[in-house]
């Protein structure tokens, strides 16, 4: 039985994968008479008065949305709402599993940004936290940043932010590794949608002062075709001298290439003109834009993927299961950027000095530490910003 | 300690009475690949060809949301979504408990009759079914109705449907107890909000002929002030004879009363007033619209309450779990009025003829056999309806 098929048996054998559990029992009338009416009121009675005691009374406390509206789902585009279900039914696994976080997966029928808003502002007050998942770009930066506005509960866009905050954590090892500084660096991030622009974002304010945008067309420019509002932005910050030219251009004596692209899109002549030490993150998946072997071939130092097959598997379940679960506990009402690079900091911080190498720069995916420091991080960062 | 403290107590101990379990186990890579990426691929894909198969692949098959804007909660009337949350949450561990079914409560930050309507519209692809809870009058009408025609899934607003059916099980039982036929009795309903208009439908289908609807300023007649859209209608259903005056009057010579108005409205001697081997169904909660010690001075037969320290108790959790599971089970996509009939018959042909009495017309709430009756009679209903 081949792996896809095993899938689709176990998926209609779980039916869902997810289950709801009542931790009240309710056997008897005096059960009845504590759980739901008439003691029920008495928490009800309080929260009416200050709702922030929604926290202490109810599943607000634990339990976080996973929000999408199935647009730009996997490598599978835009299948719709209820062909999204799998898919976030399995990152509330995740979220159970890796970070003792409750998550139900809501999948909305609009792609209207608007009103995808609207439906969360409303089903917001029955939870501690929304992740968005698998909306395309760019209105998925529009939907996070209003959301943010809006909502007293943090916000969080996975695919940009949990892939940006494990590539930060890869890179920051990969630089000891190699021995060079961020100011020294030559970065080049391929793909200018929620992932790429969200990593970019993030390599800048760790500080990162040369990273170059790409996308089809080659480096985002004043010439680059059809760019949205938030490409123009990046172009913007990324590119005030006006290069132009295409990705192998842009890869000319670069030492970082982080690619959330297209697979196979990198050659191994392009990687050959990269500067010495080079490190490639070649996340598209399955197929990367190049196969790590050839990129070794070509000289590439360090090499990551997205998959769990190669060495420095990229993998943002590093990441979300600790941001949520630490955000949760302390009450913090945004994923702030400090948190984001003190995410990445510990995740770093996970590989001691002595163990690192080409290719080992960042934990395993099933590292139970992993959401323990991710969500110390959030913590920390909660409480200094507090003082 | 009270039971009011002890629920209190409970609650923050619980700090939520839910929690998500994931049904798939994620030890290690493999279980990952088939679970999620990239196997999740798998079914996602086969339902983007076919929405359907959202029944056989995810949680949609046997998941519900329970939804509240907590404009009408219990007896506390309109504390918001915060404050409703423990109800609903309460509401979800019943579904399980009793019926297999998994709940989501989701409390909804608007009353907006046409936001409600877009939110669970949007929200409804990855469930089964739609409970509605704890919605006042009259936009609780139109919202269910809005929404049964809109969705391909089961809409229930049980604090209507759920009511009325157990009220019927019970009318039915208690005239074989005082051998009356429903075409010779003259029944009062007090309360003109979202139960007693559903009971008023519910006993005209079943074959009432005179029922009389009361609500605070008497019997519902063109002279009644303020009636809403769905009380005229009501009343030209209930009154086409133009009948004026108080509860009082609308007692003398029935043999029905069921109320869900307020505590103590029906003295001693209203009751007096009603026909020889009367019944009575006085829900309001916690305080009935009369004790039943005074009902039986008074002379009246039956008499049930919305309370599980009296007799013959009146508790719609016989009824929802088992309509939504066997909606769920047969893929109804509409709780039909035909459903609501078979279930308050299934309900009554629990208790078995010789053990019927004046004190013994309704199961147990906790009698486990409601559900399979219910499910199996909304089953049975959906299947004719194929034929």
């Amino acid at each position: 039985m081949t792996n896809a098929e095993k899938a689709l048996q176990m998926h209609e054998e779980w039916q869902g994968k997810l289950e709801i559990r009542s931790k009240a029992e309710v056997k008897s009338k005096e059960d009845l008479a504590i759980a739901y009416t008439p003691g029920v009121a008495e928490p009800c009675k309080l929260i009416a008065e200050d709702k922030n005691l929604a926290y202490k009374y109810t599943i607000k406390s634990n339990t976080i949305a996973v929000v999408s509206d199935g647009s730009a789902v996997l490598g599978l585009g835009n299948i719709g709402p209820y062909a999204a279900m799998p898919v976030m039914e399995g990152k509330a696994v995740l979220f159970k599993e890796f970070g003792g976080v409750n998550a139900v997966p809501i999948c909305l029928d609009t792609q209207d940004t608007e009103e995808i808003i609207k439906a969360v502002t409303y089903l917001a007050p029955g939870f501690g936290g929304i992740n968005l998942e698998d909306i395309s770009a760019p209105r998925c930066f529009e939907i996070e940043e209003r959301l943010k506005e809006k909502l007293d509960i943090p916000v969080f866009h996975d695919d940009q932010h949990g892939t940006a905050i494990v590539v930060l954590a890869g890179v920051i090892n990969a630089l000891k590794v190699v021995g060079k500084k961020k100011e020294d660096c030559k970065v080049v991030v391929n793909g200018a949608g929620s992932a790429g622009i969200a990593i970019t974002k993030l390599l800048l304010r760790y500080g990162f002062e040369n990273v170059t945008m790409c996308d089809k067309s080659g480096i985002l420019s004043k010439s680059s075709p059809d760019l949205n509002w938030m490409q123009e932005k990046m172009m913007d910050v990324t590119n005030k001298e006006g290069k132009t030219g295409k990705l192998a251009d842009a890869l000319k004596g670069a030492d970082i290439f982080v690619g959330v692209s297209a697979p196979g899109i990198v050659t191994k002549e392009m990687a050959q003109e990269m500067n010495k030490d080079a490190i490639m993150f070649a996340m598209a998946n399955p197929v990367p834009e190049i196969m790590p072997d050839l990129a070794k071939e070509a000289g590439i130092r360090v090499i990551g993927t997205g998959r769990s097959d190669f060495p420095n598997q990229v993998n943002n379940v590093l990441v979300f299961p600790g941001i949520f679960r630490g955000a949760l506990e302390c009450g913090a009402t945004q994923i702030t950027e400090e948190m984001k690079l003190a995410a990445a900091n510990a995740l770093a911080a996970l590989v001691p000095e002595d163990e690192l190498s080409d290719v080992n720069i960042l934990p395993a995916a099933f590292d139970p530490r992993c959401a323990d420091a991710v969500s110390a991080a959030v913590k920390k960062c909660f409480l200094d910003s507090c003082k």
